[in-house]
């Protein structure tokens, strides 16, 4: 008998609108995915689209419609499933890495390991997660440096014409390690000016400080030695590694740009091949997204998982960040409940 | 309870003295080595040292030796454990990837599941292996090629002063399709001018034509636009595919080079990102050392694991390339047993 898939949009509401440097919103909409086998076992995974990569709630429930006639027979098939759906959908990351990431789920439940034990990870060593301070003004970016009292490292969205005043009221309010993410915000000529203001702000690293393709740019910004270089949009599979190993220290993984967990573990390969530093990101997401990307954070210097910790309609329990440390689940599969 | 390590060397006889460009022998002794746990399930693993990388019986007895303190409590810490071995003896790729086979295999039986299966990998996509010909006397090499009747694609081993007449040898005595590995026997000159040579001989491609480190000299005969030229012996590890990613079409990889199971997933998924041709071999090995690599064949272009089938006295069942298709077992963990 096939797999059985169903799929329910669930709207995520965030505590504060998350505006980044191309805008934002307060609802998102994401997708819930369920794989059942004939068993009555549950695979779940999630969809959280990027409008930035073209894909909205809609678009993925038309992809997985697309999708669904070929489903494997059998979950274990994760190579040749996983690399079917790059075929038929190759411009729906989201919807795919929601697949992916059921399917990992089912073989986990089945096997009664959870996902890091089948991959061989050690839990303990999943690194601690930043806590995003999304774009607002001064003051109310200030609020929530203290909102965010729990979490000992921030991550700032800049690419603003305020940035200067954005990080000095940050750096009033906290002395926490601060990560910044421009999301191809700056002009060159800005960010060789705003590059070496966070580092005499004690940022940790830059991510993606100019747009996706300009790669001399960001390698000439990397000579500058001024800061770390993390390219997030830069870099969306793992045939894009090589292409930003000259030019960036290293890369930003989102399941949502890569569409599935095997190409995320192939990326991890790829860019340590290269040397180069790895993290993880994630849209707003609920912990059952989040989770899905936890689970290979062990093999990670950095991990920026706070999706589900920004909203306020989780219905998910599963990898939490309490307190910045990512705490895998240890229920078989990804270990996620509804709450 | 830790894991309990037992080892023995077994001396594996070859049918014919197997000869490459650097010498041979009709004795190669190997490790075999058992991991049991406090239930007394048992993972085996192969050690086939290479005196090119400094290893033997007797080095990869003392390496054990050495790690046998470090083995992981769980054999489910994988990535950890590999770790560690690597960095207490990176000079023992051999006695490593034996270890690591035998966690791997532990691992799989706990679960009642074949390794190709926990890696989501499907058997029936693992390609064709070549069967080798030794040096020898060309009407050695002829008979050879006869008794080598069931397998559908030959590997020729050359990087001699009589190549062209082991060529011919061959090409009269079977149409097959023939691979060929200069095991760096060859000079630049030489090389140049035996390309054209091998293509119109109808080779399919060649291994190593060149010393390990003359990586431009490899890089200039690959632009030559002959054949597709694989490296074996300029790439050790996943950290090296970089390095030949701009000289050659493609790797081979050895779990005797790679010293672990999942440095070679890591050495697959660094080459696809470069868009490189994988390719497996082997050392002579019995049965035990061939499957522990057949089982990450069906993500490879091609296969060289005819090292048991060289053998007459292998101990072991496990896969089989028997008229040159590799068949993966259904057995839990690697799936092999003794005979």
């Amino acid at each position: 008998m096939p797999l059985r898939l169903g799929t329910q949009v669930i709207t995520l509401k965030t505590r504060h609108p998350f505006v980044i440097a191309r805008g934002g919103s307060s609802d998102y909409r994401v997708v819930w995915v369920r794989l059942a086998d004939a068993d009555g076992v549950e695979g779940w995974g999630e969809a959280d689209p990027s409008a930035y990569y073209g894909e909205t709630a809609d678009t993925v429930l038309a992809a997985l419609g697309k999708l669904e006639p070929h489903l494997p027979a059998d979950p274990f098939d994760l190579e040749q499933a996983e690399a079917r759906f790059a075929q038929l959908a190759p411009n729906s990351a989201a919807a795919r890495a929601a697949l992916s990431a059921a399917l990992h789920d089912l073989v986990g439940k089945r096997l009664g390991q959870p996902l890091w034990r089948l991959w061989g990870l050690d839990p303990a060593r999943a690194p601690r997660s930043s806590f995003t301070i999304a774009l607002d003004t001064p003051e109310r970016m200030r609020e929530k440096v203290i909102e965010a009292s729990s979490y000992p490292i921030l991550k700032i969205k800049l690419g603003t014409d305020r940035d200067e005043e954005i990080l000095k009221a940050i750096r009033d309010a906290t002395d926490k390690p601060i990560r910044v993410d421009a999301n191809a915000g700056w002009t060159r000529e800005r960010a060789f000016r705003m590059l070496p203001v966070l580092r005499d702000f004690g940022v940790e690293f830059v991510e993606q400080p100019l747009p996706p393709r300009d790669l001399e740019g960001i390698a000439a910004l990397r000579r500058q030695g001024v800061l770390p270089v993390i390219v997030d949009e830069s870099c969306v599979v793992a045939t894009d590694v090589p292409r930003v190993a000259g030019a960036a220290d290293g890369i930003n993984i989102k399941l949502a740009k890569c569409g599935s967990l095997r190409e995320a573990l192939r990326m991890v390969a790829a860019a340590r091949a290269q040397g180069m530093l790895v993290m993880v990101g994630c849209m707003i997401e609920s912990s059952l997204g989040i989770t899905a990307a936890a689970h290979f954070t062990p093999l990670l210097d950095a991990a920026d998982l706070d999706g589900a910790a920004l909203t306020v309609n989780d219905p998910f329990r599963g990898a939490t960040i309490e307190g910045g440390q990512i705490c895998l689940p240890t229920e078989p599969g990804l270990g996620v409940r509804r709450r």
